[in-house]
């Protein structure tokens, strides 16, 4: 059987991947009156008085909603909100297997953003987080900036920052792997998605001095038509020459690429055309920009993909579960661009220096140090 | 320690009630593949093709969210969102407990009642079935009537009809017990809320042909001011001489008296003022409307009240898991008129005719034919 038929057998037994349990037997006359009521009184006086006692006597302190409204599923795009369950089940999944996190899917049968924020926020009072996933661009932008300002818990869309912070993780430690400086290096990314303008935006704030971003027209520039307003955005701050061209333009005296876009668009002619040591990220999925042994004949020392199958697997599971751990331990009330950074260096510090090389540049998905870093690198940046 | 000092130190020790947790290890990669990526996208092609295969391959099948606004709680009344969420999670708990059935918390932080209603059915489609709960009247009718028409989920307020369901199940029994036919028994219902509300109407359907509502200013007839519009819809269909006085009044020469009201509000005079062989429900939490030993010495012969220290408790925790333990395994889209009818006589019907009494009309909350009884109930009035 393919993996692909036993997911489809096996998520048919499960009938959902989660469980909602109770903490307390109820067995009892009195278990029932301390579950529920009377006992239960209590706490909710204490909670109506100051409602901080939230997090002393519910589960708010360690949940949080995975919310999504089905519209850029994987890569099986707008599917609607029942078709994502699967996903929004499996990231609760992860979030609890990696971090400890209770998660509950909440799949929204609306993609209005305006609703969607007003949805969020209302349903906000049990959970201690809000994870957005798989929510198209350039909406999934404006959603979690306003729910950023308008929440006093952490708001986190994984599709824009989980894989910014792994592909950053990474990068630091290929560029040690090629020996090269982050202020000399140029880097193309190909595919302006929320993905690629999130990754664009960390590894600016990180300091390559120069990044051009390319979409389906090429390289995107102050003439490029059709753009949106996040991807205008992101013009004025990339590509500071103004050039126009391919793909392949950009890439010509390139020193790294990374690739959130499409199957097979990379040519071993482009990977020629980038400086010695090139390093990619193919994160296409299953099928990559490149093929790494095709990469690696045309001269790149370092390449990354999203697939387990291959060396250096660029996977945001070693970000997420992690962010949440320890934003809930420390109840920060944002994720900062400073949490991003130092649990990007966090994530490139798990592979010792003598362990280092060109197809070991990040830490195993199982490995049970990475949550754990990640968590210390966010609570290292609250005050309290 | 009282049960209220230790409900208090147990919530601060759980930190909430539930636990999610996954129904499958995720240990190796071929874990991660067939629970997340690539082998999700299996399940969730399926889905876009035909969505009611999120019944084959997700959670909602058997997972409902137990939604309030925290308008309503227990009797301490509008405390709002966060307050609610012990109560909620209780709730979770004796859905989990009783009935197997996997139960979400969602507390909203809005009480409009068409806000709620588009969250509600926004919120849905990882759902299958909506337990409204402590939501005020009159709103929770609208809500809960908007919500029957305009979802393809089973949608019930426990409030309103898991207490109407074990208030006839016990008057079937307490009528055995005294000898008394529905045909000529009048029935008093003091409370003109959802408790209240729902109550008579289910009276009324079981084939009660007389029964008279009070509130606070005593019996509702057609002069009475400031009534909701709900409360003016019961008005047209109970006390049909129009009568008017107080509830001393309305219980002279009555058969049956149901309170959900205030505590010490009936009299040992006003027992006796009623028929011989009175049945006395008096549910007002913790205090009842009046205490059995006294309602006992003025001439009632069955007295039920809400508390598990006294004979006949009144607890619609016999109701409310078996409910949508039947709808979800049934892939019930309504809970109806005739359920509860056939739930109420399956209830009642579970204690055998030796053994009733007049201080045993009721199994008990942890009897483990309960839930599967009520659901069998629920199941029987499907039709496929």
């Amino acid at each position: 059987m393919t993996i692909n038929e036993k997911a489809l057998k096996l998520h048919e037994e499960w009938k959902g991947k989660l469980e909602i349990s109770s903490k307390t037997p109820v067995k009892t006359r009195e278990d029932l009156a301390i579950a529920y009521t009377p006992g239960v009184a209590e706490p909710c006086k204490k909670i109506a008085e100051n409602e901080e006692e939230v997090y002393r006597y519910t589960m708010k302190g360690n949940t949080i909603a995975v919310v999504s409204d089905g519209s850029a599923v994987l890569g099986l795009g707008n599917i609607g909100a029942k078709a994502a369950m699967p996903v929004m089940e499996g990231k609760a999944v992860l979030f609890k297997e990696f971090g400890g996190v209770n998660a509950i899917p909440i799949c929204l049968d609306t993609q209005d953003t305006e609703e969607i924020i007003r949805i969020v926020k209302a349903l906000s009072p049990g959970f201690g987080g809000i994870n957005l996933e798989d929510i198209s661009a350039p909406r999934c932008f404006e959603i979690e900036e306003r729910l950023k300002q308008e929440l006093d818990i952490p708001v986190f869309h994984d599709d824009q920052h989980g894989t910014a912070i792994v592909v950053l993780a990474g990068i630091i430690n290929a560029l040690k792997v090629v020996g090269k400086q982050k202020e000399k290096c140029k880097i193309v990314v190909n595919g302006a998605g929320s993905a690629g303008i999130a990754i664009t935006k960390l590894l600016l704030l990180y300091g390559f001095p120069e990044i051009t971003m390319c979409d389906i027209n090429g390289i995107i520039n102050s003439h490029s038509a059709n753009l949106n307003w996040m991807q205008k955005e992101m013009q004025k701050v990339t590509n500071l020459e103004d050039r126009t061209g391919t793909l392949a333009d950009a890439l010509k005296g390139a020193d790294i690429f990374v690739g959130v876009s499409a199957p097979n668009i990379v040519t071993a002619e482009m990977v020629a055309g980038m400086n010695k040591d090139a390093i990619l990220f193919a994160m296409a999925n299953p099928v990559p920009e490149i093929m790494p042994d095709v990469a690696k004949a045309a001269g790149a020392r370092v390449v990354g993909t999203g697939r387990s199958d291959f060396p250096n697997q660029v996977n945001n599971v070693v970000v997420f579960p992690g962010i949440f751990k320890g934003a809930l331990e420390s109840r920060a009330t944002k994720i900062t661009d400073e949490m991003k950074l130092i649990a990007a260096n966090a994530v490139a510090g798990l592979v010792a220096e003598e362990d280092l090389s060109e197809d070991n540049i990040l830490p195993e998905a199982f490995d049970e140090r990475v949550a754990e870093a990640v968590s210390a690198a966010v609570k290292a940046c609250v005050k309290h």
